[in-house]
């Protein structure tokens, strides 16, 4: 059945995104306890601070001091987010493993209400970042297309779009000397459907057939692990998710709405399918625990509750 | 791509399954209220009460009560549930449009720690209810295998032990000269998987090739949209759903386990991939918000937080 991925990777971006939309404050230790535990479920890349404006996300004013504080465990990457230069040198004065980052809006609405930027300063500010990564010596891993399935202003970003908009990306890339293999399609505001997953997925392809893919699915309609499922039935092997689907979309406008697709549940997803994650879901699932405890409110998480098949397994294999 | 439904066909649990496991105690007025919003969204079949022991499950208590006060929408049908003869009686003393159902357990421990019953008993009981429903002139609508999907008892459920409870029903039901079109699979206690969804649909397909299927997916572990999206992508066009994702399975045994896939996020997955449902979404959402209230704690739904897509679609055309 289908091109399922052997195995998939998980960028794990409940830290970064989550802590930054909690009303809060959580204590920095709370935070470094999270992303340690996290280290120790078998997951290899997590996001862990953002490097932004303190005033316009208190919630990440101790990014620093949590950055400094996580013992590294050998083979996890830890990452960090920026938004501008100056998030940018903040993040490289610290110990996380920077890789370097390309934003991209299929919607120029949706740029123009985030960034304050339109398509051309946009542009230009990813070209200032080719060069500054290459001064820094930062590897440019992938280019984000932000809306690629829909936008609260534009309405369906059609397939093209994001075609247009990933080649833009790597025109700019290229200018610099620079070559990205990697092209990550946000579903930033919950659009997406498997139905427009497919469709966008079939138009990259169809145009660069061996860029590798990555996902990252806000689930505000409940739609994200039929997505990532769809995604995973055309070979895509990597996946932005959230722990106990810890966050939310601070662009979205509406109270509650979920964020990132839940790790344990796309974790369990894929594991019972046969597909590797690498990653320990009972002890992911004490992560989720922990989370909520953390936060002091019930996250939306749903393998946390109903738990994995660990138990009734065992007791079957006992009899 | 694939074999999506021009339309899917909703039988709405919320009313039975949800209130049937809340601590209440729910007011029947607040139930009726609710049934006959749900009428008024286009929905067209809603599961309204069970007809069982008031001592063990006294949410239920007030069935003829709340049966007695719903203001039928014609065109819709509103159904109950009994799981033993007393409860039938009962059911057709009030106004419901009742349809015959049967039952068969996929998973013998688990019928057996449901109904107290073995295998050979259960297929007695369901004898005597063809002979009932022929006495009552109740057409037999459909077959439900419980657990056709994994078991916690018994572990993951093979496709093969499906297809021979699928017979085992059908077998019985031809016996009393009855035949039945329609098989109800349930994933009762939250194992499927898209994987485990296309495999059984297979091996029933490949047997009754003509055979019309409905899915009753629990969401216990958060695939059931994806398994929803992988039946539909298969051809199914029947879905049980619950508004709000009200309810949980009691007997999954794990507090705050979520019970059926929402209504709203069903209808928002099919509507936006172009395929009907007859659904007015954002008076389901409003129903949804309805639920909440009366039950007095967070539901599980997504997009009664993210919200419809009609607002933004809306801004657009007026530009």
């Amino acid at each position: 059945m289908s091109d399922l991925p052997k195995r998939i990777h998980i960028n794990e971006e409940g830290p970064r995104e989550g802590f930054q939309i909690e009303p809060g404050p959580i204590a920095s230790a709370d935070k470094v306890r999270f992303i340690e535990a996290l280290a120790e479920t078998g997951l290899k890349k997590i996001d862990c601070v953002s490097f932004v404006n303190p005033r316009r996300v208190p919630g990440q004013a101790d990014a620093e001091a949590v950055a400094a504080a996580i013992r590294k465990r050998p083979g996890v990457t830890y990452t960090g987010l920026w938004l501008n230069m100056a998030g940018l040198e903040r993040a490289m004065k610290t110990q996380l493993d920077l890789v370097g980052r390309m934003g991209i809006n299929a919607s120029d609405t949706f740029g123009k209400k985030n960034t304050g930027m339109d398509r051309a300063q946009i542009a230009d500010e990813q070209r200032k970042y080719i060069v500054k990564y290459k001064e820094l010596g930062l590897r440019v891993e992938s280019i984000t297309i932000l809306t690629a399935f829909g936008c609260n202003f534009e309405g369906a970003i059609q397939p093209a779009r994001v075609v247009q908009s990933i080649a833009e990306g790597l025109a700019i890339a290229a200018e610099g000397g620079v070559s990205i293999g990697s092209v990550n399609l946000a579903d930033t505001v919950g659009w997406a459907t498997p139905q427009a997953i497919a469709r966008v997925i079939g138009a990259v392809r169809e145009r660069w057939p061996d860029m590798r893919l990555r996902m990252h699915l806000h689930d505000t309609r409940g739609t994200g692990l039929a997505n990532a499922y769809e995604a995973m039935r055309l070979g895509v092997d990597m996946f932005d998710a959230s722990c106990a689907g810890l966050g939310g979309c601070p662009f979205a406008g509406h109270k509650g709405a979920s964020g990132n697709i839940c790790t344990e549940d796309l974790v369990f997803m894929a594991e019972e399918m046969g597909i590797e994650t690498g990653v320990d879901l009972d002890r992911l699932i004490e992560c989720a625990h922990m989370v909520e405890s953390i936060v002091g409110h019930p996250l939306t998480g749903k393998v946390m509750r109903g738990g994995s098949l660990t138990k009734y397994r065992q007791a079957q294999a006992a009899q």
